[in-house]
């Protein structure tokens, strides 16, 4: 398996090994005005963690390659690691060295190695007519968590911060605005928590397989572009955006945002959630797998006989879902 | 082994394996003005297989992260690519993919995954007193490169060159002024193409292990620098500045950038080339290995007894040999 799918496959000594690569950027997937350092490190390793729950991997090794400023204060980086190294210990993964460049911004690359214990990877390639489509979590969540920092402390505000920026010398614990306004509504916090300590399904993913999913894929573009990737490989999928996982308190904290809940929840990136589709008869047990591993499952549709795409109901019929881009920083 | 070598190596069922990664980031390790778009896939590709070559290991895959602004041309991407595909293919490796990230500045970094089908990996430390110490190839050469690049075309004067960047929309081929610096003179075009296209030693150090040598390590920071990285292991090095392969056209090259040779030699980063020890009895093998790789060797020292570091004659004793500092662009 090569460039397309979420990670690649190699052929070692009769097996398969799992090598993945993703990058946080800064300025780009996040601003160090809204990240802790600890932060910062819990998320790049979660980014790929996820690429290797999307191939059904269980990952062993990671590597950093890290650009700083040089005004980086050591503690800053100890601290990054730090949150790295804690996600990387529950998720039975060693951390086992890496590379150090200067540049002007922050980025932190990591690449990831691994294995598939329980049989050959799982592809984003072999949805069936009459497959069930699932996800995991609550999409979207990250998302109001991206737009609750967007709308408190926009990127042109940064500058009045840098005395207290974490990444400099003196590093600070959790700034006040950023406390207040997690304790302002527990929606609010669980967004803040899912956008900057996002939880890859790395367990979930290896759960997964003893239903036999026919495709499986990680939410990070977004709901609706990631049912795109799916469609990709030629199936049809019937969506039912009743059946979405959207409470009532998502819907609140959406409208206050001014954001409608369903497309906010299509449209979320960043979320390291599972998206994936079961053949009829394993259906009835995605919910009891997904009970075990603590994390809700949603039947969302299914795969439907004709032209591929993603389709929801439209009067009688069905109509094509456009893709609800979520790029990053991009949509401002 | 974990991280202070030139690489992490894993037990892989039974064997070893090897993971490395490295980074080229624009500002820190290279100018757009000065660099090819071919030549950044080539050097970034390059400075890994280094890595590999300074454990005696066979690289076998890389995984490439790139993070690009966004008005780099598609077609600047694919002169990048085209690069690093070269030298992948001469040496043996598949680039298997990788990521994209979008950032202020150009930055590749590359994930080398690699193994040593000829035994255990060669480790910086381990050079005994009696041991010869050898170095491949011309030292210091890209680090006149690097000089020239900087006289020629400094920093201060990149601001005009930006409607001719070739990393911008229409790339062109070389420049002008870097067609006729290399035309001026043979040994100018040497060190040019070694700092623009450096050759790492992985055949070479393949080769070498027959000779069962001591301490093994890659010259990135300069042979000065890195001599003290096989010093830190305990052992004393006597080093003689009149065996240093400097030829006449390097001493007048150097001149001509106000550089003394001998301290432009032992000062040189990036130049790629292997730095080892061999037991006396193999010391006259290593030669003839040099000849069948096309790459000269030559002895410059031998591992003494007492007080480790590095050391040149002085009057009758010997003097330790700073390190004369090559930190990328920081001398400037």
């Amino acid at each position: 398996v090569g460039i397309g799918d979420d990670a690649a496959v190699i052929p070692v000594r009769g097996t398969h090994a799992l090598l993945t690569t993703d990058a946080l950027v800064e300025g780009t997937h996040f601003h160090r005005a809204w990240f802790l350092p600890e932060e910062v490190g819990h998320k790049a390793l979660a980014a790929n963690l996820s690429d290797a729950a999307a191939m059904g991997g269980r990952p062993t090794h990671a590597l950093v390659s890290l650009i700083l400023p040089p005004a980086t204060s050591v503690a800053a980086v100890e601290r990054m690691y730090r949150g790295m190294r804690r996600l990387a210990r529950r998720e039975g993964v060693r951390v086992i060295g890496g590379n150090l460049a200067r540049g002007e911004r922050i980025s932190v690359t990591i690449f990831l190695l691994g294995d598939f214990p329980k049989g050959k990877p799982l592809l984003r390639t072999g949805a069936r007519p009459g497959d069930r489509v699932f996800v995991s979590g609550r999409p979207g969540l990250a998302y109001l968590g991206l737009r609750l920092l967007s709308e408190v402390l926009p990127p042109r505000r940064f500058g009045k911060l840098s005395a207290r920026d974490p990444w400099l010398p003196a590093p600070s614990g959790e700034p006040a605005w950023r406390r207040e306004l997690r304790m302002s509504d527990p929606e609010a916090a669980a967004a803040l928590k899912r956008f900057l300590l996002p939880e890859p399904r790395v367990r979930l993913a290896l759960a997964l397989r003893a239903l036999r999913p026919t495709s499986l894929i990680d939410l990070s573009d977004g709901l609706s572009i990631d049912l795109g990737h799916l469609a990709e490989s030629g199936a049809r999928l019937h969506i039912d955006p009743e059946r979405l996982p959207i409470r009532p308190r998502f819907e609140a904290l959406a409208h206050a945002l001014g954001e409608h809940a369903v497309v906010a929840c299509l449209r979320g990136g960043e979320d390291y959630e599972l998206l994936f589709t079961l053949p009829p008869r394993e259906a009835g047990r995605a919910g009891r797998a997904g009970r075990l591993a603590g994390i809700p499952i949603t039947e969302i549709g299914e795969v439907a006989d004709g032209r591929p795409g993603t389709f929801v109901p439209h009067g009688e019929g069905w109509a094509a879902l456009p893709p609800l881009g979520f790029r990053h920083f991009q949509q401002k």
